[in-house]
């Protein structure tokens, strides 16, 4: 089944050890897209400025993103400038411009109202509500958020937590979010928010996922070459949604591949700049390199 | 098979957000010990003062340690006092008081000099060599060390590398030894210094198991309420270890078991203060939770 995924389209400038590059294509939806359709339809729902380049539009129709939703618009496309240092796990921002994002009212064509999964990648959360509503029986909701939108916009993202099944967070969101120090707890705390299923990405160190009936942690497949780690939670993202939502079952064994598959997605987006690696990248590369994994991992 | 561990015997003044104790029982041989008794027969080697409990030693002995090489001293005991704060994965340290560590010559009884499984915890790396020396064909030899001896005794360290077969570090140890921020990478340049087994702790996030065969990683067991970490590492150590001790092939699948009943015992360790839950411990409870870990990290 198709997948829906409201976010940014933004046009990355990142330095990182190994290299820089300049106004490159990036974005949550941008990223969660490069993995999820390795798996199933996905339709993207952003905006975009007039400044924003048609290669990028091509590109994107090249890898099948349904582009029903991406608005076009006057101003100029969201950009990001950051850098990362010695340590990969943390971006400095240099520069955010919001442009467009400032006037964004996401908006889906009437057939893609009966979409059944969709990722709420961090927009807004105004904005992730308003885009909720236009859709009508969705089975399977994931949210993501940032520290800016806990802070600001707490009471917003409160309503929405009532709405999702999934929330997906980094290790110090979720931290913050909860107030609860050790993750088990954050994960606990989160859950009582609302959303049936939670997930604490934690970079290198891998993932934490908590529902009521299980836990599951998997460290982070090994790389010993990260290149720019931009844009691998909304890969792990996409790997995660995109898996289950082909799924006609969301039980133990396909939420535990799931979180697999997000894992594998995103040790490939870190071992190239924004989307150079996933962009090429397919379900059978994805598979070998989980059986290498399953071996590192299991015991 | 025996194994015979070189380390501290120290009396412990911890202050966590759960409370506080005055002077107990801790050290890294005392942890190590406490976690390999599970597996194997124990023998430490460590020095203690005229200070020292009697009841201590009668504990160590109640829990079947073979205390024949623990040097009773006319000096103080080597104290520690610490504090963890919120995160509880650093302690800040608040008085380090030597004592008799300071006079620490080890020795080892004329049967103990045939003990075939070896670890060689934190203390002074000459102190290490020195001790190593006494000991004729030993099997298996473990090392772990710390920043301060990284920094001040490097080449002393860098000799005993080419001595032993397991390298113990914590990941900011791992870090400042190899000079790589890249745990990969770091596990790398540190087998190249010699040990053929390179083993990664990273606290809460678990352990990265690397050799020239395979690389292996687990998440840390989850646990909610971490009441003092203070020995998990060790905690960890003696658990593989000692598994591994027991065991007549060192080959991938008993490493994996090793790591991952290290994984265990330590989460047991930091359930509670010192060694008081690790004392009471079976391995019996060790291999129930690992049951319920392993459906916690396998898909």
């Amino acid at each position: 089944m198709s997948i829906i995924v409201l976010g940014t389209v933004a046009l990355d400038t990142v330095k990182t050890p190994y290299g820089k590059r300049n106004g490159m294509l990036g974005g949550s939806a941008v990223h969660f897209s490069m993995s999820a359709r390795m798996f199933t339809e996905v339709h993207l729902v952003a905006i975009v400025g007039k400044d924003f380049p048609a290669k990028h539009v091509e590109f994107l129709k090249r890898k099948g993103i349904i582009l029903d939703s991406l608005i076009r618009s006057q101003g100029k496309t969201f950009q990001w400038s950051g850098e990362y240092r010695g340590d990969l796990n943390c971006a400095l921002t240099r520069k955010t411009e919001l442009g467009v994002l400032l006037e964004f009212c996401p908006r889906v064509e009437p057939g893609q109202s009966n979409i059944k999964n969709v990722f709420l990648a961090n927009v807004d959360p105004d904005l992730q509500m308003k885009f909720l509503e236009c859709l009508r029986r969705p089975r399977l909701v994931g949210l993501d958020s940032m520290n800016y939108w806990i802070s600001n916009k707490r009471k917003s993202l409160l309503k929405l937590f009532k709405r999702v099944d999934i929330f997906v967070a980094n290790d110090r969101e979720a931290r913050d979010l909860s107030g609860e120090n050790n993750l088990v707890r954050a994960a606990k705390a989160l859950r009582k928010l609302g959303p049936g299923m939670v997930l604490i990405k934690k970079g290198e160190h891998g993932v934490l996922f908590y529902c009521d009936k299980f836990i599951f942690s998997l460290p982070a497949y090994p790389v010993d070459t990260v290149i720019d780690p931009t844009g691998a939670g909304d890969t792990f993202a996409g790997g995660f949604m995109g898996y289950l939502s082909n799924q006609k079952r969301l039980d133990e064994k396909s939420i535990k591949n799931a979180v697999a598959f997000g894992t594998i997605a995103a040790s490939f987006n870190i071992e190239a700049f924004g989307t150079e690696k996933t962009a090429g990248l397919s379900l059978g590369a994805l598979r070998s390199r989980l059986a290498g994994f399953k071996k590192m991992v299991v015991f």
